[in-house]
């Protein structure tokens, strides 16, 4: 597979519930933290924007559970971006490390509200979509 | 709106990001809470279940964020649940209390893995299916 | 045990961790979520106070564990404070409702931050201290 | 100063609250995974100690908030351990990376419950404790 950023990390065992796997809501942080690993590495902070008045918020997120992480797996947290309308279309996989199968599979809709109001996009991200996706894959 | 079940609460401070409002990952604690204690007042235990080998877990979830909570804000939050194939289906709607704005609406896709492999179903959630898709419904 | 405050609440299932009890942070969301209510219906908004340019943040914590919250355990969550120099002083009980055991002993110590700088106090948070201190305390 | 053991790291944005710096409750987790990361790296695995029976609980927390980080801060997180009784006491510093500024100290004491009893302790932990207490100490 072939993706535009990607992370790897480990499993946290406080990210564990009673049933010993990653809780459900722990691969919301997982996408957030690429996300914002994504922008961040590309000169874009996500509190600097808030500070400005740019607020980039989740409109919506489809994610599909495949696999599950437990206890102290390694994964590569993968990430893809690309803008629909107002809309910036984020595509995220997550692998477990050891044998590459496929755990999470999510779409993330962001969108950003400037000063309040729903804004058609915000440049300094615009400028970083145009630039990314003229830059190269990475294969995993 | 009419909900086969609702539990109020508020928002703790904690759940807010630095932008203020509450993270998105969170809203997925606040439905999975509204289910598990769904189940629970219907005599249904989400650890006792996985004492018994059944993991009830989630297969998909699709979120919409419509308008964020944010510090101290009360909260209805609602849940519905059909069967559809092997797949519990529940129907999420969280309502800010004071003007009952919809804040997030989402529909949750859970299967049962009993002692690891992918099952129909569960019985005693199986019953409670049939008996709430025959109990009246509560408006908000 | 008589104390100044108190909220009632469930264990949230995402709360516990692969030994299936309450993990060990969770209780200082507990705590702080407790000391928050305690402000807020005395009249004091945490969020308000950071846009006011007060940040009241925790300096010291030390928290005893006795006993282990489980799934969808009731629990009473009290506290009481004083003041002592810079430093608001909030001593947390946190009990099993069914048998009233006590789980989690804690002191957490609290200086404002004004503007940047460490503070005597704030104005509102000392009135709420001396109103709260001749108030009659509650038997749980 | 010097170290058995540490880790470093970077915030993750959902991990800061609404003041914008590091939840109060976060480090509680920055130092459970740097004390699991220590136990796992020399052999030992915390959800397998669980499965055997013996569940590594905390039973005194005594953390200093001496300095915040905030979103994206790079951090080195520190441990060390002996045993002191039947607790397995240990100390932990969490410093930003780009001043080293200490930023949270912490004594953490863990006892091992074997199978429901409070134990003298577990003996592949008591080992590792031996062979740590005779390893050099790291300069961070």
């Amino acid at each position: 597979m072939q993706h535009q950023f990607f992370i790897k990390d480990i499993v946290r065992d406080y990210e564990c519930d009673l049933q010993g796997i990653v809780n459900n809501a722990i691969y919301m942080h997982y996408t957030e933290h690429a996300r914002h690993e994504f922008l961040r590495v590309n000169g874009i902070s996500f509190s600097k924007l808030h500070d400005e008045g740019c607020d980039a918020v989740l409109a919506k997120a489809e994610v599909q559970y495949k696999s599950s992480l437990r206890s102290q797996d390694e994964y590569i947290s993968c990430v893809s971006v690309a803008k629909d309308g107002l809309r910036y279309v984020f595509s995220h996989y997550i692998y477990r490390s050891r044998d590459k199968v496929l755990c999470v599979k999510a779409k993330m809709e962001v969108v950003c509200v400037v000063n309040g109001t729903l804004a058609q996009g915000y440049p300094i991200i615009d400028e970083f979509i145009n630039k990314i996706n003229n830059a190269p894959l990475i294969e995993i």
